[in-house]
């Protein structure tokens, strides 16, 4: 059968890892896929890096122009490796335009302008494929999409970034603080120069953003998540969490609440007894909870070139599959059909219930405790653990700390500016939020 | 659109899981697949039940004749839930000669005669969906077939079988012994009255085959499996596995050694800290190390009403979206098209490679140790790791514990049968196989 035909704009990490993949296993893929799968096009500004990627290899032409080969009748996929939003947008919608199908990785340009992308692809009947965007390797878009077709999705709970679980990782393993992990981690490759994307949840948030209109059958809303990142985290609480049988990560979560959707990145505790506790080092993995199958769980590498480059190849395998299929019997984009997208509100973070972790510094005096607990007790958040600190010798403070049952966070935080006008009470007041993912 | 029509045969356990979660979920699963999914027949023995479960319901008919229901012009899709080989068999051949598409969670009836029954679909152009075979309600065959299909798949490890998991987390959490915690999972309804092939195996070894089949490219072979199961394990060596770092799991395993396919069913000695080890209960977990992505995992309940329900529904809307997709670009049955499986030898268990736990019952006298040693040694078998028990109070034998480096199978055998002929080893070698799953 004719060889499909791919046009690869982007030649970085992981397009060079789609090239390798697409070579070395030419053979096993075209065994499953019915047919080859070509690369015809590249276009990049590395043009001469792939050019020597490519040495000795026939049929394939290089330019330094994307434009080229988005708009090129030999090119029946365009696959987007550039990242960013632009000029990956406007080639994205370019391809789309001249009627080609769409196998991208780029979370950030599918959380922020997805919904123009699936809809100018859905009018022109083709394709836009994007495994790669959430996970790396891990098949977590097709499980939500198609494995878990027969649910109502009831929350995801994900470690969806790397770089932040190698740092946490790290901490709690050494004893290294934030900074010190930091700096192992941008040694080991694991974080860029300027790692404020991946420490602040704004990438987890992009793909938490993908996930939960999967889920749920929402438009993507960005603009709607919550994100706080893993920079203020201090060696103290991650050892505290332990002592409480718990350990922090950095989690993506989205659920369907009764008055709106959650969706919120932040440093969580959760009971090391869970599996997703035990996730170390720069692996990513998704708890999905839905209602006829219960928890199910994914776990892989969430990036690097050829777990990357895995994602992109099986979604140029699907597209192969299902352009024979007509488009209305196709895997919708947003795993509902266009028309049956729904409104339902976001909730904002003050609205939120959860549990939460609570340290103090305090005076070692009488009434502190009750002090505390009474401001708790009028907001109606009830407490679940405690754990009161000897104060060291010759010290007249110590640290409480408190785990909450379920509570709404703006009643949290109010109680938690109350505590802080305590006399009796040092400094802030540090706040983790808790999950039982039970 | 008009409803996608599906025959229903078998209202067991899980027939009545899957009528539930379609009526429950109707809304859901419709604005997913596009079009209304609706059971129009039922074919039961138990046809009063179902007639109960459906009271209220209009455009269903029942029958206690399943080939009625196979052969019947109003059903598009056969949903095969009765279990066992026949009739199972006879009605899904007979259901394929009538032009339906199948869907079934059956794996011993595809383990034992999936190639006849591929075939016949091939042949047909209707396709034969089977989720539900494997791991219940993980989504783990669309995993292998097309999550993974950039890679060359290099082996899979999984806890497959439930009741055996359950069993061996009882063992180790409370001591008890096996044949008590094989009384607790019959008292929760995680093991029939009969369970012996859950417990010895077989079970695990069909849906292992059907795993093997997908990631290899080569046909079912059910037959050349090795299956041993957890009967004989206590809690001594549960103990002394935790000791050394280890827990023991009834594991799946299939590999592509170099000389041909490892097909094995067996207990398993894994580290503690890999994450597959920490699967406890009744769940389910596949490790699958593959050559691009690394090591991905899944995880979820591998069984009951609801979590297989969730794998043929899923099915179900796969068929529903890729039945107007020309048969040659569907998704192969065994993940490689019909015309590209290959005949690679399986090996037989003698000539597997792996690592070995070994228990032995010893006299406390001088030279013991040394007469061990040199019979492993004079086999090429070298030793990983060592505990000698300091012999009881007043008692003169001990427990030595080894592990050893990787060693063909049938050199373990024969230095076994030496070991237990010395004069100063009492009773039978405790064998054990381990894996590092790096």
């Amino acid at each position: 059968m004719k060889p499909l035909q791919v046009g690869l704009i982007g030649f970085g990490t992981v397009g060079r890892g789609t090239w390798d993949v697409l070579r070395r296993n030419e053979e096993e893929i075209t065994r499953r896929a019915g047919r080859p799968i070509r690369i015809t096009w590249v276009g990049t500004r590395r043009i001469e890096r792939a050019r020597q990627g490519a040495r000795g290899i026939t049929g394939v032409q290089f330019t330094d122009d994307p434009g080229h080969v988005v708009r090129h009748p030999d090119v029946d996929i365009v696959c987007e490796l550039i990242g960013g939003i632009e000029p990956a947008r406007s080639l994205v919608l370019d391809a789309i335009s001249h009627g080609k199908h769409v196998v991208t990785a780029n979370k950030a340009l599918l959380a922020e302008h997805g919904n123009e992308i699936f809809a100018a692809a859905h009018a022109k009947g083709v394709m836009v494929a994007f495994e790669g965007a959430v996970a790396g390797g891990v098949p977590i878009i097709k499980a939500l999409r198609e494995g878990l077709t027969a649910n109502r999705i009831e929350w995801i709970a994900g470690i969806i970034n790397g770089t932040s679980n190698f740092i946490l990782s790290t901490m709690r393993d050494t004893g290294a603080s934030f900074e010190t992990a930091l700096k192992e981690a941008q040694a080991r490759g694991y974080a860029e120069a300027d790692p404020s994307l991946d420490v602040d949840g704004t990438d987890a948030a992009h793909k938490l953003t993908i996930m939960s209109a999967i889920a749920f059958g929402v438009p993507m809303q960005f603009d709607k998540a919550y994100a706080e990142g893993i920079a203020a985290l201090t060696r103290e609480d991650l050892r505290y969490a332990e002592q409480l049988g718990y350990r922090i990560k950095l989690l993506g979560i989205t659920r369907r609440a009764p008055n709106g959707i959650e969706l919120r990145v932040h440093p969580t505790l959760i009971p090391t007894r869970r599996l997703i506790a035990n996730v170390e080092g720069a692996m990513n993995a998704v708890l999905v909870k839905a209602d006829a199958v219960g928890a199910t769980l994914y776990y892989g590498a969430g990036a690097g070139a050829e777990p990357t480059a895995s994602a992109v190849i099986a979604d140029l395998v699907d597209v192969t599959r299902m352009h024979t299929a007509d488009p209305e019997h196709r895997v919708p984009h947003l795993a509902f059909q266009p028309d049956q997208l729904t409104d339902v509100p976001f909730l904002a973070i003050g609205d939120v219930e959860t549990s939460y972790y609570l340290r103090m510094r305090v005076l070692d005096r009488p009434g502190v405790l009750a002090d505390i607990t009474r401001i708790l007790a009028d907001r109606e958040i009830s407490i679940d653990a405690m754990i009161q600190k000897e104060p060291t010798e010759g010290e007249d403070q110590t640290d409480i700390i408190l785990l909450t049952h379920k509570s709404i966070e703006h009643r949290v935080v109010d109680a938690i500016g109350r505590i802080e006008s305590l006399p009796t009470v040092r400094g802030a007041v540090v706040r983790i939020r808790l999950e039982d993912l039970a």
